[in-house]
């Protein structure tokens, strides 16, 4: 996982959890009916609003936006300089050879296809293809955890709701006043930590990720089509230096 | 009805029943004219806001949405496949006899046009017309659904303070506050529960369905074009393919 | 008044006066001062926000939405394609006598431009101006009750809380804090009523109906371009059959 | 200052201090340090979002708004009909004489360019560049007050917050709380004052006289072109009608 | 830091403080654990929202935009005239002297790569790319900021829900209720300061600096393009005058 994510569930849950101990006892923040009406309601409802499929793929999305890591985008041009040099060199086949080394199956393809001898423009659009399909994927992601961002303080309230009505109902007993209502708030309680600790910041995080991984392909690509036009090696450096903010710029020079 | 609907169904609903019936009993949140306010009220405002027609529309859409399959893209490359093969062979007017086995009233109106001897262009331009005012009624369906589901919990708080002004007035015996008052917030109960559970799923629902029949029928254009351009049967179904995702591409290859 | 907003009325306001008239009596819900701070202030807030000749404006446009039909659009159709067939026939100024049966002042305009020998781009020009002018108009309509539905509740907020302070100040008499708070809560529930039943789904309904006057009007302005161009009668009935939906035709091909 | 915001003033600011007249006196709903939070929070959040300059900018805009009156419309084209007689007949230099007698420095300037000799395209240039950035001043004036309006209510419960926390800590003498109560909720009621019956219909007014001051200006450089390419003074009326509504025209051929 | 912000500061912390020692001692007011759910969550959901390297780099984004003033464009059209002069007069290499006086790194860049010799349109280029990526960084600023301001009102209420589960169950002795319910609305109130007077403000600063920049920028690159296109200083002038509100312009005229 990445750091900034640990750091911030550390962050974001450590606290909350210190507070809830300094106040006395933990076992007064856990009621599993509450829980099952917040988490069960809100995957019911998102469950209505998408097929099954898109929620399942979501937690496919998730896992590797937050275990995966791209590869670094100076790694990339040093690669992709190497391959135009021996490319430039030895013709464009002798690429085959370096294909087993390389990780990314995005970055196989689209040598795959130049080595297959298809005009740079084919390779792009078939390439522009899969990035669309991927954009689309990250996209769908974000917006069910977002609906379910919205779904779970919902819920909460409607447990709170369920919770005061039958307190109200039993007015006569003042000494279970005070603790029937405290079980009651628990779900809004529930639903603002998911909704805010869980799922919102993850939607967040896979927007981010969602640009990165984008940029990356499209440095990618723009790399394949370099190397099928034959592009001089500084020349297709400069084209993906393009990608990059000029002030992480001087550090790639060193690799690159 | 899909899998997903009826899983969200019974998660939401039977959970939140779950609950209330842990809580003492199901009579506490039983109150019809509550429930008369909420609901009449919610459509009321709809009624209001949308022509009788729409509304009354809209119900055929949900229907549709939830009960009715479209073809799987895959089974829908092999037919055309096999329509192109047919069409290439013994010409387009063989395509007739094949109509009689197809459900999907779209496809036979294209094969029909075609058949008719219209320009693939003429036949594209009435097929996309058709397309549009499909995306336009499931529009307009998930349009209605939000707009009722910002109004019930409208109506729930305007019940909601009928039932307070009510109270307050007597507040003399003190052992009628509690349970009037639970009576008051069940209107806000039912009006989150028909946003969240209900209305606003729905609307969910919907909007991907639309998009999912929008690309099977635009699937389903490209195909009726490439036929009457005469293509090869491997090109249509390349073309066929890059409306599909790639991670489901493989499994449509072993049908193709 | 058209059906659904006749229902519409009926079933929103009827329900909410039902549940008054059950609670106990309707003089609890009556109070002039909380009335006039709702709607004198959403008023004047409205006043300070749009010049009083647009919110003049916004009752015709309403009074009109709600009261005036459009000519149904196949009636329009056949009206076009008697108009086609005698000016080709007799020549477009034999129109010039028809004119007088016809009520839609848009229509009579565009056919005496056709008369005056204009050109069909010109005529076009012309017209859509004017499309543009009502299809703003309308927009403003919308608009001017949107911000009402905003204004409403929160001036309902603010007479509540204008409420709340004086109430709080007399707290010694114990007897009078319910009905005190009651009056309160009346503009609260003024506010949401106002905002909820009437506003917004007035804005709503001002949305729909004026995409359908445009589209009524983009027909008649197609209708009158096909005739000043001398198009066969057929020509015209199906370029003037694709602004209906499919679903919808074949009921207008019994008239056409 | 118009008519409206006048009416509106009194409107909406006279039935909140009636209503606070008649419940009992106006002492109550004067607060000092809940006014100072409030308006004194506001302004300070302003200050960090915006510029020193813009902010006092937007006052000049907002009095400009309020108390200026552009030019009618109809007095406009009577002008620009004189000016293009004239100019048609004694040559544009003749127009120098009556630039005395125009209010309108835009207008100047514009008729100022076509005396000194410039391209028609060229002064639409100069004049279209500056109504944007008359264009963008509005906005920006707009955009000012909706921030104010959305912090003001935002302070204001900031101020409840601090009133209700310093009540909580001496709940022992019960005769103090409602009247501690009453003060925590002034600042939420200044708060809401201020950002509904103050910025947020001001914010509105804005937006509206700049889409009304831009229509002027758009037709004065109309005007200005048409004059410059000699345009004869019938065409030049006509292209200046189109930018009236057409129920409105009638009225200004009287003038014309 | 500008003006603007420390008066905002001082104006809206200064009251609030106020207000609180006003009402009895600063103490009531400062409670560790609720400040640190409050901050503490708040970076925690901001760091699973972004990556660690955009928080960081957000803090060095809002310094740069509180304290580093950008060049007074009068100031800089009057040092590209005088490069304008030098340039034609001595030719363009002569212009490498003068930039050990600039200090803007962006200009420098500009006019060194002019001086190489590189095309206009390819100078363009590469300052047009720095431009994009400057915006994006100062964009993404303001994102965090407005993220940062809708978490932590959200933490505000998750913390006060915690103190008033932890207060319902002690209700037996109710001298502690009060301060007890006194240190739950803590958390909510240090959530809507961090909001309304921190985070929101500053999104809103770093959005109108960014746009300040961006122009300064693209006045910066125009007169380098004219620089290397050898414009006469006057038209140079000119162009760079277009970028600078009217009203604004006389002052700039007496340097000019």
């Amino acid at each position: 996982m990445d750091l900034a994510t640990i750091l911030g569930v550390i962050c974001a849950f450590g606290l909350v959890c210190l507070a809830i101990f300094m106040g006395g006892g933990v076992q007064l923040f856990i009621n599993l009916p509450a829980l099952m009406i917040v988490v069960g309601g809100t995957l019911g409802a998102t469950m209505i609003s998408y097929p099954l499929r898109d929620i399942f793929g979501v937690f496919n999305v998730v896992k590797k936006a937050l275990f995966t890591r791209s590869i670094p985008v100076n790694e990339l041009i040093t690669k992709f300089i190497s391959f135009a040099k021996k490319s430039r060199k030895e013709g464009i086949l002798a690429l085959e050879s370096d294909l087993k080394d390389v990780k990314d199956g995005f970055l196989i393809k689209g040598i795959q296809l130049s080595i297959d001898g298809l005009e740079p423009e084919e390779i792009r659009d078939v390439l522009e293809t899969e990035v669309d399909f991927i954009r689309s994927r990250h996209h769908l992601g974000a917006e069910i955890f977002t609906t379910m961002g919205t779904f779970s303080p919902a819920l909460g309230m409607i447990g709170t709701l369920i919770g005061l009505v039958q307190m109200l109902q039993r007015l006569d007993d003042p000494s279970r006043i005070g603790p029937a209502m405290a079980v009651a708030l628990l779900t809004t309680f529930y639903g603002s930590i998911i909704a805010n600790i869980v799922c919102l910041p993850i939607a967040g995080k896979l927007r981010i990720r969602s640009k990165e991984e984008v940029l990356t392909k499209e440095m990618t690509i723009q790399g394949i089509i370099s190397i099928s036009n034959g592009d001089n090696p500084r020349i297709l450096e400069q084209k993906l230096m393009a990608f990059i903010p000029p002030n992480q710029r001087e550090e790639s020079n060193r690799y690159g």
